[in-house]
């Protein structure tokens, strides 16, 4: 008989998420995948029924591929519709964003075109915290500023967030889809450094690689129709591939 | 008899000074700092009469002093109350910030009280683009988005920077002055990379070192009074310390 892990206390909500506790297992808590949206640091909120299940079906796809490949993630298994059981990780307070083309605030920071592909992947860190907007910074600010409690980590997290971003990319492009940016969280379990959070398309941009059709929150910042159809054309494509290597379909 | 130096075109105008070709010499400029002050991109202006010429003294001791500390530099020498001659530069689009301790729009970003000491001296790129409102970059930015031609440089434009840092600390510090941050411009004369641009209290933060009163362009930023005298001030402490030194007085 499959093993009941009981939610405790909530550890933290964040914008599209909820963490808790499990109950006797101090090593373990529970990822719940809310159906709100926000964007513009929480100024502009959505919803849509079921978007916090398909965000978990994306994302743990995501999570048993990379986890597959060899990359230490957190996660550990699916519990029900919306929610996974991860390893109790110390989270590093940065967002990594890697961008294979420019899009979103940077292009717009910077002056440049939405869509113009970058020689090579481009890692950006943003602060983690909400009433400071998580700003953008450089890794000198990151050690300099002590922003981190021990920044020797930050050449692995460097690597890893690479490593990822091309695993990542391949994984999508077989499912005719194209990987423009997407944001990770790193945590620390013991001695090691994992993937941890969530990757889905609240944090990623995702393009139809064939028409540059986009299937993302952008969808909803920008107030352009089609956002649960653009959020379940990304689950479908990638079931279609992916599912059956891993003996998953859509809605466990 | 002293050779003339004629202005030609106004190559270029901005906040605080005008950049003039000089007739005849293709290889020169001539600087001449204006009386005007502005503040939050260009939002907030004001002047008062003789700032120009304070601004210009300022900057020519500082240069004068860098150049004999081995220093390249742009600066070849005064011209009247407000001018500059100076070697004509192709200018790196980048703002070099050093910080000492922490203020001003760094501190805000990243939730730090004003004043605190860093371990060590923090570089800060900004893109200097008006109208993307000179956006604070990282270095792999301007690497993989190509902002600037050579990125080649940047490894010399870090080592002169933080150099330039060491010896204005104790060049202001002498003077009973402490240099809490400043702004720095590169440009290429033939293969050399020069200092160029100016360094004076509108650019940069100096603190009285003993009482903390701050003495720049934060007491126009945040509408405080004694702007003028604090400027002054600043001229005053210097020349008294290194007037002698280079056989200067104020007011040339």
């Amino acid at each position: 008989m499959k093993k009941e892990f009981q939610k405790g206390d909530l550890l933290y909500e964040g914008k599209g998420k909820k963490v808790y506790q499990v109950l006797s297992e101090p090593d373990k808590v529970i990822l719940f995948f809310k159906d709100d949206l926000t964007a513009y640091q929480g100024r502009k909120k959505g919803s849509f029924d079921g978007k916090g299940a398909v965000c978990r079906n994306i994302s743990s796809l995501i999570f048993r591929y990379l986890k597959k490949e060899g990359i230490p993630v957190h996660w550990i298994e699916d519990l029900g519709p919306k929610e996974s059981l991860c390893l109790k990780t110390n989270i590093l307070p940065l967002e990594v964003v890697i961008r294979n083309k420019l899009a979103g605030s940077t292009a717009k920071r910077l002056g440049f075109e939405e869509g113009i592909p970058i020689r090579e992947a481009l890692l950006e860190f943003y602060y983690k915290k909400d009433e400071l907007d998580d700003p953008f910074i450089s890794e000198e600010q990151i050690k300099k500023l002590n922003l981190i409690k021990d920044s020797s980590l930050l050449p692995q997290v460097r690597k890893k967030a690479f490593l990822i971003n091309e695993k990542l990319k391949s994984f999508f492009l077989e499912s005719g889809l194209e990987l423009i940016d997407f944001k990770m969280e790193f945590g620390l379990f013991k001695q090691d450094l994992l993937l941890a959070d969530d990757i889905s398309p609240d944090s990623c941009r995702i393009w139809d690689s064939q028409t540059g059709y986009r299937l993302d929150k952008d969808r909803f910042r920008r107030g352009w129709d089609g956002l649960e159809t653009a959020y379940k054309t990304i689950e479908t494509k990638l079931y279609e591939r992916w599912g059956k290597v891993f003996k998953q379909k859509i809605n466990l």
